[in-house]
């Protein structure tokens, strides 16, 4: 039985409230719009969705309707906001949101399955009339991407635009709309170029289409607005679901944070770090707000640093790795380069003169490398701080011109390095790249004593 | 005031129990021997060891004794087992420890303060009485070096050590003394290698050198004794703490873990999956045991496959990385190609046709390299599933030729599509590297119905 034959014999539509049996399970929830002919698709008080093949269900039992309002967790309607207008009210902040594409502006092609970033910036916003009642909304569409194909010139035209929409609008804070691919690169390389800057920038992404039932936008955004406009936080910031439930929402650092699940709604978590804030969703209060966040300051200005180094690159260290490799970089005139080593910061260079030809030749390319370029070592362990003065191999890396890149995650150790070079000189880079200019790094804290584990 | 003195005015040595006083702060526990001069290392209640810089401190009651027995998180005495001899009782089943170096069979350099692989053999047994009364322990050094240094050669000497000895001793079971910087390569290589074992091959590490008070080794050593003895359990896995505290150890899957942080005890964390088993080091009782473990069988055998193709490589991919990045390896005549992409699976090429010229040069590049070598899709998100069927990019990428590693870690992946290339065919590296072999992929259960998310 497919599943519009599913849906005629226990008459059951969309939206309805239903008890659904399989064989050996039950599941409640709402029916959900499909987008195949054979999952009937439940939305569960869990906030998660679940696909139950039409063949295996023996039964359904309506339990009520779902009234169709705009809400965080259900579908936007395929109509959207036709006719409506984005209204502006006295007294309400301005906040701007910029919108790059990624699934939090695309749509589903229900011809190919795929997801297209396509849906109208007006349509995204009136759909949320949550966000026209805590602010008035200013919007532009500023490129249709998805965020695995931004690139360096991409960071500097999201940064002019910010600026400018700072002259303009003036606005207390901006939302970025963004692919989560690649957020955490953007976010730390926005809190780089935009130094100074005196109002909070947070990218807003989602992992489900915003027409789609089970879509996490219209949460975040609604989240992000809260948190600027009920917070004197300033700087760059991510704003995502906590859990896969529709509970909370947090506010991660721009330079501390990464994906970490390829699909699940509470994919960005904090490395070697704390949330700067948690947003619930139900009350739209601020629950939790990190000591010492980065503050609104009186004469604070922005000033745009958005050169980038092209020549820069992100060499994952594996076992095996061949010294080729590593020369092609020197030999293309690679300016800056970041190592994910492991553990503490290692790679295979024969330390204790007992290895092979293969890893001492690892060493020498190493060696030559940092002779040209800016060499740093971060860990694809991702948690915890490099260390290279605890074992031969990080010493001899070290003695080759290899710089600690402290606790930062390798992503914003790439960004960074680029930055760097992009802005001042090698000499400057070197002295910067393990120090803390943007949160990137946690200071150790030398008074209290430390953890040696 | 430095740490000599600091002991003197207060009357107290290492392994006294103690309350140290700071400004601000108390700390309870017992000293440890200190490498330096400067910092007092005290363990805690936790498990977890601090050093107090000694400048920092006001006051330090005695308050008792901690007797210098062997035990899993205090130190091996400098003069270690010299004198025992490693015992052998009837009836005990046969359990063989071989090491390859790593910080579990390190020392201290007192003198540079560095950890090189150095310890006996022999003392690193009979320092750890209690792995004597649980088996009959046979031990080999089958090498002396950093994980770090691992390569391809090094996976198949340790591959026919194994069988070498299982023909030899006929242990019930064998513990592999590794670093863990890249444990889970090592293991993700002999799973694969050792075809049809039919015992357990365990790897343990340690985050401190066994000569350092706040080893890890003897506690995690004990754990993977007593497992090997209590279950029927074959295949390859991980003993590593499961927290930082000293309670529990677990065994983890061969190929579907990784080490998550730089410096904890509990490193080592199962990705897309469940531990095998949790053992209480208290209690020396197997807590947990995973359902459908792999058991020993009657006429299984041990079929060494221990090939890899060297020209397997493993590419970060990260927003800027140019073409010439990715045609070097098409270049270099590669056979494998390992893309650790973004989310579900995804790189800059340029989708929707709306992008850079540098894009599209990527998507160019990816086609012509799979055109001559086998390209794997894995996510540098680590969690999750590959699914490349939901974005334009994913299926640009499909079309290029690229296949998706399903939830695999890309770590496992790389190794498996090398050992592939070794063994088999192109044609079925290409149909095998997306199917099942050694539990590193979870099948999608598709009877019950999926999630949606």
């Amino acid at each position: 039985m497919n599943l519009d034959e599913l849906k005629e014999k226990f008459s059951v539509k969309e939206l309805d409230e239903v008890k659904v049996f399989t064989e050996n399970e039950e599941f409640i929830g709402t029916i959900l719009p499909s987008t195949g002919k054979k999952a009937l698709t439940i939305k569960m008080k869990s906030g998660y969705n679940i696909g139950i093949l039409a063949e295996s269900v023996i039964k359904i039992e309506k339990t009520g309707e779902t009234e169709k309002k705009v809400f965080g967790n259900l579908p936007f309607s395929q109509k959207g906001g036709e006719g409506k207008k984005i209204m502006k009210i006295d007294g309400l902040p301005t906040i701007s949101i910029l919108n790059t594409g990624g699934t939090i502006a695309s749509r589903v092609d229900y011809r190919t399955g795929a997801v297209s970033p396509a849906i109208e910036q007006e349509k995204l916003i009136t759909n949320i009339p949550e966000l026209m009642e805590t602010a008035n909304i200013e919007t532009k569409m500023i490129s249709e991407m998805f965020s695995e194909d931004m690139n360096f010139t991409h960071y500097k035209k999201i940064a002019e635009e910010i600026e400018n929409e700072i002259k303009e609008k003036k606005p207390k804070g901006i939302i970025l709309g963004h692919g989560t691919d690649t957020m955490h690169y953007t976010s730390a390389a926005l809190s780089f170029m935009l130094e100074g800057i005196n109002i909070p920038v947070i990218l807003v992404g989602s992992q489900r289409s915003s027409d789609r039932g089970s879509s996490d936008a219209a949460m975040n955004l609604i989240c992000a607005t809260e948190f600027i406009s009920k917070t004197d936080f300033v700087g760059v910031g991510i704003c995502m679901h906590e859990s896969s439930a529709d509970d909370n929402c947090v506010i991660l650092s721009g330079t501390k944070s990464r994906k970490m699940h390829s699909s699940r709604r509470d994919t960005f978590k904090p490395i070697n770090d704390v949330p700067i804030a948690r947003i619930n969703f139900e009350t739209r209060k601020i629950d939790y707000l990190k000591e010492n966040y980065s503050k609104k300051e009186e004469n604070k200005h922005l000033i745009l640093k958005t050169e980038m180094e092209e020549k820069t690159a992100l060499i994952k260290i594996h076992p095996n790795i061949s010294s080729e490799e590593i020369e092609f970089y020197e030999k293309q005139n690679y300016k800056g380069i970041v190592l994910e080593g492991t553990g503490l910061g290692h790679a295979p260079v024969g330390s204790k003169g007992k290895n092979t030809e293969k890893n001492k030749k690892n060493l020498e390319a190493i060696k030559k490398l940092s002779e040209k370029a800016v060499v740093v070592m971060a860990s694809q362990a991702f948690y915890g701080r490099i260390n290279m003065n605890v074992y031969s191999t990080g010493k001899d890396l070290l003695t080759a011109g290899v710089i600690p890149a402290e606790d930062m995650t390798p992503e914003t150790a790439f960004i960074k390095l680029a930055w760097l070079l992009g802005n001042y000189s090698e000499e400057e880079t070197k002295r910067l790249i393990g120090k803390n200019l943007r949160g990137e790094i946690t200071e150790r804290s030398d008074i209290r004593g430390f953890e040696t584990e």
